[in-house]
């Protein structure tokens, strides 16, 4: 059959030897020709550059910035929370539960440390507080039915009433009466507040890399009944006295509970996941979150309620709270060995190395005495070139 | 005792020759061999290709990326909130601590806006609502005792009674009663909300960077007291209407109102830190967040309850509240200048810039009129080659 | 006027023609000259090395990790959750509103499966638990009056008193009467616990591709009313029985319902943006959150109280509740093709593809036979090199 085919065409001849030798050229192995300077002085500069960025890429890029290792940022996080203590005001003994909101255990909680509480109020109608806006009055004229001041209490019905206290009249509202401003109570529940213990149980999870840990130790003894926090014997005990905590954040203790505050308990797990998971642990920080100075609203307090129903009608029990916020914060990244960054970095540092000999041929052409011989050596000149175009200097 | 060393021995001097010769050869300086073809149609092309390279890197990759920049996303935040204002509905004025759940001032809380309230309810039997499935009944045989329907709401005595209201039946139940299908009655307290404003404090820390920033005015005069946000004058005044809210998440205040859902309030600071911290402000925008179009549980509503206590047993008003639920969601990046992705980026870019000398040398060798000139040039040949293998062709 | 002008001094012509000649020597194009080695055995070893680079990077670095995307991880995140169901104690029927705290329907709740009450609690005084430490006495001598024990339950009043039940003696406290040790009733809710259903609505935001997507399907029929979740065939029904996300998080329902505990359901959206949004579907996972065999703490509880007032005293009914608390973690990254990225890692690949020449140009000037003369056509010596330095060896 192979004697049956015919004889190709001299063209198709040309094209198949023309591919041979594309072909053939394909296998070839090119290497670019280098000039050797043999000059001392030369190579110390040229050798110095490049340990200089040698040692820039083994130090500060692999060893201090780790920059071999694939990293993940905000790990899966829970937190669950647990306050204890018991302290007291004038009258009164209170609880976790009575001053702790909310009561859940999660992430943000508040510890109340003072209450102005306006007991037994009902729907009705009584004066508006001096401080809304418009509500001071002479006659019966300044109030009009029906308006709603948007800070105020309630629904005016025209009329003007004496105050709580004190000679002044203001507008009667209906709504829920007395309104605060004229029969709050103020108690103080700080005294022992400083005392008061948070249990911080928090387990983090890296997905990427599939790591998990807590911060609790896993000991079987009653350890964790007895233990309080500190970073360099107890740092797998997250049990915080308040009063540590606030002060840690640098605030003064009986002002905070006070005015109220927000304290960040930040914990930050850093983990270098190529050595054993021992070496990751949290680091604990506090910082007062709020603005401290701003006017309008500073420090935190809240508003509850209680609800009674006393013979058939609604009564409640008005709590502002002030109190300090505890929000716990977890943040943290991870890094680990990874082949893609690690090769980035190294054609990276091999790049760089290359930039050395930028310099060493720059020394080379300029300063060096033989230079119109290297120059000559290192540069072959082919082509026309430009002379043509420009005409005679 | 130098005098005492005995003289070494001929290989031993061979070798030392050798360190020494590739110790000096170390200190040599290598550099490429390069032609310089003095053609100015190919130059051009050469410098104008390595011309885009250069824009498009200063430009696009280091003036519009900041590549030269480390990067921290997702800032440690904090929010306080604080709503105020006073609605009214047919019988009541409602305020704060009534329609804003939860109390305390999170993040995430809900405004509501109506509510089903059944009030009185108490533990005993009364008929299921007929919404629930098989509730309907015609005689005692049509209801098992002991059922338990989980959608329901108690458990069946085994008796079919009279509906609240209309001719038909349905199973007797034990559990809290009347149930709330039978017996609730809504009221509107959307009718002022829009007016209510919302004071949202945020402060954040990239831990990274050290660098903190809030997103209120540190003015010591009562501004606070009077300002309402605008993006233009105002940014640093985060109180916001809730109408304002509603209406720039694109919604119709009304049927939001009525039938619930949420609205995010995203906070966005991107900060590039190498500007003054001036630069760094928040952005504010605001999404409609749940899924408006889902039949099932669509809007946004929860269930509440307040227990009483009359004559010794427990009475309990149940509320199905509808509300616009608010999500403070803060995020951000910051950048700022550092060595590393510097030197990528530039190490990239120089690698890149090479990249024009492929295109020319393509062009030097397929289409220059001299090309077999210039291939001669540019390439020495070296070794016996293929031939021997593929034989004569 | 430029016949004015005078002829330019010999230097200002020599200063010109020297810009002139650099001008031109800019246009010109200069190539490496590259020494082509015709050696089969030797090119085949280039190209294959050339190659196994190639597949790196084509196949592990473009296609498995998708190096030439831009990422963005921790999407906005907006969580909506409804639990429905209704189980019973011995004596009490209880709905959602008792047993789902808080009752907002956020990310994270609690399901209470087992109660410890201590109804009616008066503030009074009455004997210390005996779990406190020195709470036990013989005489009114071990009690100090004004004493507050941070884990107790008041205030010492100085006697010794009769403890609720058995023959010990306690000190008398003065705080909420009686105290929970020596009064609270246990009950069982979690008999239809695993029956609940748990609706799940989330929608996520990328802001950098602007992209969003819900987890719930946008259908008009009843379809949400009757699904159930299901990897396979209902991905997009979130509605999650609470024996079914218990039993995947590998915990035994039962005595996680009588302890306590936290479980995680993890939404995971890991999207590739460059495909139709339908291919970015959301992927859950169920966890056990909490440290399982911790000794202090074990398990998750929690106490809050309800307030009552009888005859013009506060009555509260304290409740330790046991619950599951869910925590819905939503996280994810999306990936969108990008310049900076594939061009950096185009880069790197280019360059790395260089590094096969380093092998080649060691086996040439190393193992083949004509190595010296490869070694004589690839270096130009130049310069008097360093013997002048060394002397003769």
């Amino acid at each position: 059959m192979a004697a049956a085919e015919p004889k190709p065409p001299a063209g198709v001849a040309a094209a198949r030897r023309l591919a041979r030798g594309c072909w053939s050229a394909f296998w070839d192995y090119e290497t670019p020709k280098v000039i050797v300077v043999k000059n001392r002085r030369l190579g110390v500069v040229y050798r110095l550059v490049q340990l200089l960025i040698l040692l820039y890429f083994v130090w500060y890029v692999f060893i201090v910035q780790k920059s071999y290792q694939d990293r993940e940022t905000g790990p899966e996080s829970s937190v669950i929370t647990k306050v204890k203590g018991i302290t007291s005001s004038e009258h009164k003994v209170w609880d976790v539960e009575e001053y702790v909101k909310p009561p859940e255990g999660g992430s943000v909680f508040s510890i109340i440390t003072r209450i102005e509480v306006t007991p037994s109020q009902t729907l009705g109608t009584c004066p508006e507080s001096v401080r809304v806006s418009n509500a001071t009055c002479n006659s019966d004229e300044d109030c009009v039915a029906g308006e709603l001041d948007m800070l105020g209490n309630g629904v005016r019905t025209g009329r003007c009433v004496p105050y709580y206290h004190g000679a002044s009249k203001t507008c009667e509202v209906s709504g829920w009466c007395p309104v605060e401003d004229g029969a709050s109570v103020s108690q103080f529940l700080g005294k022992m507040a400083p005392n008061f213990t948070i249990l911080i149980k928090n387990s983090i999870h890296y997905p990427k890399f599939q790591f998990s840990k807590g911060n609790i130790e896993n000991r079987k003894d009653s350890y964790l009944k007895h233990c309080m926090f500190d970073e360099v014997s107890h740092l797998y005990c997250p049990i915080f006295r308040l009063g540590f905590i606030v002060e840690r954040a640098g605030e003064n203790f009986t002002e905070l509970a006070h005015t109220g505050g927000v304290i960040g308990v930040i914990i930050n797990w850093d983990c270098d996941l190529d050595l054993p998971a021992s070496n990751c642990n949290p680091k604990y920080s506090f910082r007062r979150l709020d603005p401290k100075h701003t006017p309008a609203s500073s420090g935190y307090n809240f508003r509850f309620a209680k609800y009674y129903k006393i013979n058939g009608s609604t009564t409640r029990t008005l709590i502002k709270a002030y109190g300090i916020r505890i929000d716990v914060i977890v943040h943290g990244q991870a890094g680990k060995f990874s082949l893609i960054p690690t090769i980035i970095n190294l054609a990276t540092a091999l790049t760089s190395i290359g930039v050395g000999s930028f310099l060493c041929d720059w020394i080379l052409l300029t300063f060096m005495n033989k230079n119109k011989v290297y120059s000559h050596k290192k540069f072959d000149k082919a082509g026309s070139g430009p002379e043509a175009w420009l005409g005679p200097a």
